[in-house]
């Protein structure tokens, strides 16, 4: 059985980015917004600052209060786009309920679109002519192609319909031409599907959904799922999990990843190759 | 057997398109741009023109000869969207050789663009918030709304990959909540597949590509194939089919569309809609 640990992957991408900047003398920028005070928010910002460090990009985040106007967020983003030293936007979701999310994402320029999340750049993805890609679900590939996994021609089953991972992993396996199944909360009988697939990609956020008689000998699994789980047997009272019963699964599976340590590392690092790409595609044309 | 006929669908979906723009009082303008001398294509815009007149939509054609330069179009493109009087713009395609068409569609205003190829307009499909939509895969919708067939918790089937049917008609599919499978010419055991499958959309372009015994009994089959075959036995020299066998199949199918008289009929009441919408949307606001 084949571990699929992501952090020698992600740390192989991170250090090509770096080689990249250095090689080319970029001065890329990420410009983070995080609205409100969301704890988990804060501390998906402060680790993507850090990723920048690390590869050479100039970062900074901008904290606006919980009680930001539609206006002032769109006025922020209007001059991220219009700043030639800013080559990538994120805006850190998710935001307060009062804040249109598909408009504030749609403000930002595709061009400095570093989560792949405007619609222009989901529609490249989706025609097959892509230049960014979705971290976390191009993590999921990136992973699935370090280890060898053959997907043309495989039954990969996809289960989770999300717009940040389930839609477009479906879509990036089917263009590596896999057989492409995806499976959600309205689909009947899902372990018969699941059962004939020889990859899972697994991200509906429910802690051991897929569970070891679900799948298949030899099936090959990719966990999205990451929750932390009360165990009052561990020290630190809680462990982390993900979507599928990773202890069972691996006694069937031939390849599988773990969480932590799997595809959550890998979302960060393809964040810092999409600033690498948004600055050589655009930089100097906005 | 339900015989599930593209016409009567069609024929209220125009008569929809002609009421509204008549009780709105809108004024739509299609401007369709023809490049070269293809034969078929020259009878597609003519019988988008045809439905324009239907719906009281105005309309012109631009035909440029086969030797245009990128330029040329494009410059063509870029009057037609800064010009108020046009609503939908849209480009025949195939265009010879020497044009890019992705770079023509995206030079087209994703506010104008009558066909929904603009990744803008597509990543908003994708996403779940569509403004127009594709309109051989809406037409394939619509058809199944029309004839009440359930899609929610089914498996759909969509056989082709293409970005104008099956990668959309999949996503539209899924957005209905059935459990989709995308199978395309990588596919291994496909009857395996379309054997499971309650509905089955079919756009390979291959002349009886599925057969009965790919199909279960009481499948739904729209098929998006139009083929014209030899057959010396009718007077006229030649038959049109489609890409499944609907003598056959329609032995064991619930319901099925003919070809022709299906889905192909429908493409087109579908661009008159997209370009209502697109009045209704952006009208005054280029």
């Amino acid at each position: 059985m084949l571990l699929m640990k992501g952090d020698v992957v992600a740390e192989d991408i991170l250090s090509k980015v770096k080689k990249t900047i250095e090689e080319k003398k970029l001065s890329l920028k990420l410009t983070a917004i995080l609205v409100g005070n969301d704890e988990a928010s804060k501390i998906y910002v402060s680790s993507k600052k850090k990723d920048c460090e690390k590869c050479g990009i100039a970062s900074e985040v901008i904290h606006l209060s919980e009680k930001t106007t539609e206006k002032e967020l769109l006025d922020t983003i209007e001059k991220l786009n219009n700043d030639d030293s800013v080559t990538g936007i994120l805006c850190q979701l998710p935001l307060p309920p009062h804040l249109n999310e598909d408009k504030v994402i749609d403000s930002i320029s595709y061009k400095k679109d570093a989560d792949c999340f405007h619609p222009y750049n989901v529609g490249k993805l989706f025609i097959g002519n892509p230049i960014v890609e979705p971290c976390t679900p191009k993590g999921v590939i990136k992973m699935l192609e370090y280890y060898n996994i053959e997907l043309s021609g495989k039954n990969a089953v996809v289960i989770g319909r999300s717009n940040i991972v389930g839609k477009p992993a479906s879509i990036m396996l089917l263009q590596k031409n896999a057989t492409v199944t995806i499976c959600h909360s309205k689909t009947k009988n899902i372990s018969e599907i699941t059962k004939q697939a020889d990859i899972i990609v697994i991200a509906v956020g429910k802690p051991h959904f897929l569970k070891a008689d679900m799948v298949k000998n030899g099936c090959v699994v990719v966990d999205v799922g990451i929750h932390r789980i009360e165990d009052k047997t561990l020290e630190k009272g809680y462990k982390i999990i993900g979507d599928a019963d990773f202890e069972e699964i691996s006694k069937k599976a031939s390849a599988i990843t773990p969480v932590p340590g799997g595809v959550g590392i890998m979302t960060r690092a393809i964040l810092m190759q999409n600033i690498l790409t948004l600055g050589l595609t655009y930089q100097g044309k906005n």
